[in-house]
């Protein structure tokens, strides 16, 4: 995508320096950040300058050839121990331990070098793969049709493209006209800062509502399908993804709304046989009773939005039955979430 | 209640000024305001320094009673000119046109004595009517229940005790364990400001949720009842409330939680058939897309909290279909939310 004119991938490599995007500081200030080894990538993907589960998994991946490019000594003890630690930045998201585990054995068999290709060719296939779900999720959006969508799994949560706003960047290139409602998603506000950056600068006409407003709008038949993101779907189907895609889809299905996940194979956790198995990650409570972002003069302020003294519970994702979704919209084909057609595809891989 | 060991209503009057709480300062600062005339009253509903369905009832009845103190010339084309101005402040709260008709009526036929008595016993009633839901909404709670609400229908939103909240004070006061999951309730964030703030001073034990969070916490096992108040109640057992209410009540009824409605009668409109006939008041998009709160050294900032050059949408209310509320808690008991048991309580006062 491009940011004033220029192309940006969300993360990349320059020699051994991984470079991303810091979201942290979006909507408000784009910038890029620069990681020299494999311990301050693991930093930014826990502070999350990085997030987005295609967009962690390809830092991930770079993260691990950036450990085998600093391994001396014992090589295995070295690259055993940075597994771990860039497994343990965020424990939600299937697509990090995916990349990791595809480095780290491309690393041991092959060498940085290898390790480097292979991390590379996560990054690509992550953006070729984007755009394919686009692709298949165009086929889903006729002309005038209006988008909800939760979270941000747009270009920013991949290396470009994204899963969920990938159909409507795709339609929108088609010369479709397409409205998305964007979820604020409390507490961290993805949708309100970052989809919201995204749409704006690709022009795409689109309104903030409060997580609250879902259901109300499609009880009015404003919203005519639903699509969002996936941090890991299990082996029948369960999706895990940011918190509050359970309460959409719940209302979708009550009114008859299409709910699509948007997710590369990548994203399938087969070896996890329903969401009950998927841990969830719970954050700091901070990030329910504090907001930042900037005043009428652009200085930046941490600010409390609640009752002083009181806390705050904050589990950051959660599991959608099966049940509850139309489709899986993947790089493949748009499959329904059964197991069947599920592991029909990954073995036809 | 009690603030820093001195007894408040939220609202009550001093000769002929109106006095309030400021809910806009709450939860940071808390401050009374006075009102000496029915126009500047009004304009304290409009911009939400009182709000909640009781307390906006409460005040309006003093406004209208004002207005006959105030009452020269024509009276007649004054007190209606006033009515008019009085009702136009917000459109969906039943109890703001049960209050203003039943001063009118007393106005016009007993002058401002009489408005200004029958506006005291609005606001008498409405702490009784508020205390007697909370006795019977505690016969619902047993101890270590974990009760979740929505916006605020707590002592603010009312002259004294409220309605969602007024079970659990009752069972508080009665010895038992309540923890309450307390939605932050974008955009306004009522629950994180006023009913977090009013369980911290009354020493229950809460946490406040994300309200992309309350589905999750339901199918976890974590709630065991979830209580909300209502602006307005039709005849059919719909009830408007905050927006974010459908959205809760469709997940209760998913993983059969209890979902509970506290309303006094003075919120039924037998007028209005069902809950499509309701108004829905559309609020300013600023809501969604600024925050506004004290940093670290208590100075307050106004902060954008979504990408720049978005826009927002905004509505207040929504309405929530009769099929998933468990029961209505009123002064005089617990009903089904059906016509029958509507009528047959309102025809028996």
């Amino acid at each position: 995508m491009k940011v004033n004119g220029t192309y940006y991938r969300t993360v990349w490599m320059e020699g051994n320096d991984v470079l991303l995007i810091n979201q942290n500081l979006l909507p408000f200030e784009f910038a890029v950040v620069r990681s020299p080894d494999y311990l301050s990538t693991c930093e930014m993907i826990r502070d999350m300058r990085v997030r987005g589960a295609g967009a962690i998994g390809v830092t991930a991946g770079y993260a691990m050839a950036q450990a085998f490019a600093l391994a001396t000594g014992n090589v295995a003890v070295f690259v055993n121990d940075a597994r771990s630690r860039i497994e343990s930045t965020r424990p939600t998201a299937r697509n990090l331990f995916y990349a990791v585990e595809k480095v780290f054995k491309a690393g041991l068999n092959g060498g940085s070098k290898e390790a480097m290709a292979e991390a590379e060719l996560i990054a690509e296939s992550d953006i070729s793969t984007s755009k394919r779900i686009g692709e298949f999720g165009n086929t889903l959006l006729i002309d005038n049709t209006s988008v909800e969508t939760h979270c941000n799994a747009g270009w920013l949560a991949f290396a470009d493209y994204g899963t969920a706003l990938s159909p409507v960047y795709c339609a929108a290139a088609a010369g479709k006209d397409i409205f998305v409602y964007v979820d604020e998603t409390r507490p961290r506000s993805q949708g309100a800062r970052l989809t919201a950056w995204e749409l704006y600068n690709e022009k795409i006409a689109h309104a903030i509502i409060p997580d609250n407003a879902g259901a109300w709008l499609m009880s009015k038949g404003l919203i005519d399908i639903m699509i969002v993101g996936a941090d890991r779907i299990a082996r029948n189907g369960d999706v895990a993804n940011k918190i509050g895609t359970l309460e959409k889809a719940i209302a979708a299905k009550e009114f008859s709304i299409p709910f699509y996940v948007a997710a590369p194979l990548s994203t399938f956790d087969i070896n996890c046989k329903a969401g009950s198995e998927i841990p969830i990650e719970e954050r700091s409570q901070d990030e329910v009773l504090y907001q930042t972002g900037p005043d009428s003069e652009g200085n930046m302020h941490k600010i409390l939005v609640c009752a002083p003294g009181s806390s705050g519970f904050n589990p950051s994702f959660d599991v959608t039955p099966a049940r509850f979704i139309t489709g899986i919209i993947t790089e493949c084909g748009i499959i329904k979430p059964c197991e069947e057609q599920i592991m029909y595809l990954i073995n036809s891989q």
